[in-house]
């Protein structure tokens, strides 16, 4: 552990009579504790990670039992029942962009505030998007398969964006970093979200999910950031497949119940679409023996396109917290509140 | 066969008493057929393709030995033997960027202008190298594998182009928008070329050979493009290799004998640099028993990056033979003229 210099123990602020206490868990270097020391200005912090995971970005988020009495506030995704052994927890932020498991009922005291890092992983999820639609539409997957055979053979017709429509379900940072990313090599973009009156950077077009069988029609690539929620259950079924070109290109990195996975096996074998890109499944892990590993046009990959994969999401992950211990410190609200 | 009028019997044009014949390779449909009747003006044309092929974009280029005698000008790249056997031959339209073949000494007579399909291939060629780009960048080749053995297991880091350096040696059409497409995501641009004192669209910074060793010391990737001379032969040899990074990417789609294949393979195995994307290999096709099949962050493609893998480029080699039709027919100079 590693402690910067404590709050004036008589202070009493937020009408709390003992000093604050911040539990960082983020991997960081010398330098970086050395920002949010800073940004803390002056409330006791101990760094709880090692620095030496600070290369491979290793989140394992741990807080130390003998800390619970006294944390205030926890930076990282610590187990929610550790959290609530923390009587004097007044606001924990995660590094991911999902907080079910913070504010689930139950799960902490109601006044603890939750802040999140939405806004760090939209461009690693949506360059892995981007890659998994490359892949597909030039034919990648084939000469993998033919490159393990040893084989030089020509697989045919390849697409290009030029021109090409992208219709992007869920407009959110992630789905807007992915509209603009199309967007650059020339392609339209048709947005959904609920909200169709708000736009998204990135997006030509807005439209509300009442139009989505339209779109669906004239998409070349369908790109799903949708979370999972009942309404967005198998949105993607045998009904809407079916409504789509022989050639679109179904690219899924929100939740993977989003899509039915029987229907989009059978479209996939019939040549109804020309491929899909999943980092997500439904179930997760894909289990060993599910006929979607084999599907020639299915570009599988495990749930890797967020995460911790990328230089540029740890400094954004970091680049939040560190705004958020400053406004700890400066009794100002937090950004990306979730609750 | 399928006729246009011929010009009027008795037109005595550039000093030739018979009219002139443009036998037309391309594989076209009516509408297409009646652009370039249009453009030749009146100028006898002979379609001798199947218009079925159309869809499938086949260029199979054969010459008619009833019409050598009187042709004047072929649109494709038959073989050159049969052009040399068309005693007033004044013109061929290539479909492809080369024209070694036509150009050689003594395959064709000097008078024969020889114009090429310059332009047509830079999209498709571009974008091709994009993908392998972004599937080396995002670990898809581990995850390719993976698949095929059902495995769900994360790959680890990856790498984005936002900030980093692009090097793109031969900054003709292909190498331009290949800088454009890697600009669009965030890459700056480091061109090398002959005259660099000549800018490249795309290209932020251009360079001559002679600073190429310092610009691949900087790169992310190196993006070459150049034709086969003796000045380009294995301009990639060891001692370039290793002055890379160790998180480099080359991709070639020009000719593969500018790499060294036997130093790539040694800086792979020692992971001196993080992968390469092959279009083009040294020889040709890959023999089934070179090691750079089973290099695993070695992606290979069998020289398909060009050709007529995509609509955009039978389109715009369709575009480049109509504007030369009607300069035949105007008697105006041609464009992509080469000899």
């Amino acid at each position: 552990m590693n402690t910067t210099q404590p709050e004036s123990a008589g202070s009493q602020q937020n009408g709390i009579h003992s000093p604050r206490l911040i539990v960082n868990t983020l991997p960081l270097n010398a330098e970086q504790r050395g920002r949010f020391a800073q940004a803390a200005d002056g409330i006791r912090q101990e760094f709880v990670n090692d620095t030496a995971d600070r290369e491979n970005m290793i989140w394992h988020a741990e807080l130390p039992a003998a800390l619970r009495p006294e944390t205030t506030a926890i930076i990282g995704n610590v187990p929610p029942a550790d959290a609530a052994q923390c009587p004097r927890l007044e606001w924990l932020q995660t590094t991911s962009a999902g907080v079910d498991r913070y504010v689930a009922p139950g799960a902490l005291a109601e006044p603890v505030a939750v802040t999140n890092a939405t806004g760090a992983y939209g461009l690693t999820v949506s360059e892995h998007m981007f890659a998994l639609m490359w892949a597909l539409m030039k034919q990648l997957p084939d000469y993998a398969r033919n490159q393990a055979a040893h084989r030089w053979a020509d697989a045919g017709k390849v697409m290009s964006p030029q021109g090409a429509a992208a219709v992007v379900i869920g407009t959110g940072d992630i789905g807007s970093c992915f509209a603009k990313l199309v967007k650059s090599v020339g392609m339209r973009t048709y947005g959904v979200r609920r909200n169709a009156d708000q736009g998204a950077e990135g997006i030509d077009d807005m439209y509300g999910f009442e139009d989505l069988d339209g779109l669906l029609a004239l998409a070349d690539v369908v790109a799903m950031v949708v979370p999972s929620t009942p309404q967005t259950h198998h949105l993607l079924d045998a009904r809407r497949l079916g409504l789509m070109k022989s050639n679109a290109i179904v690219i899924n990195a929100g939740r993977g119940d989003a899509i039915d996975p029987k229907a989009l096996l059978d479209v996939l074998r019939v040549g109804g679409i020309h491929g899909a890109g999943l980092d997500v499944t439904e179930p997760e892990p894909l289990p060993a023996d599910d006929p979607l590993w084999d599907e020639p046009r299915c570009l599988i990959t495990p749930h890797v396109a967020g995460g911790n994969h990328l230089a540029q999401t740890s400094d954004a992950i970091i680049a939040i917290a560190l705004e958020n211990v400053r406004r700890y410190a400066a009794r100002e609200p937090f950004v990306n509140r979730r609750r």
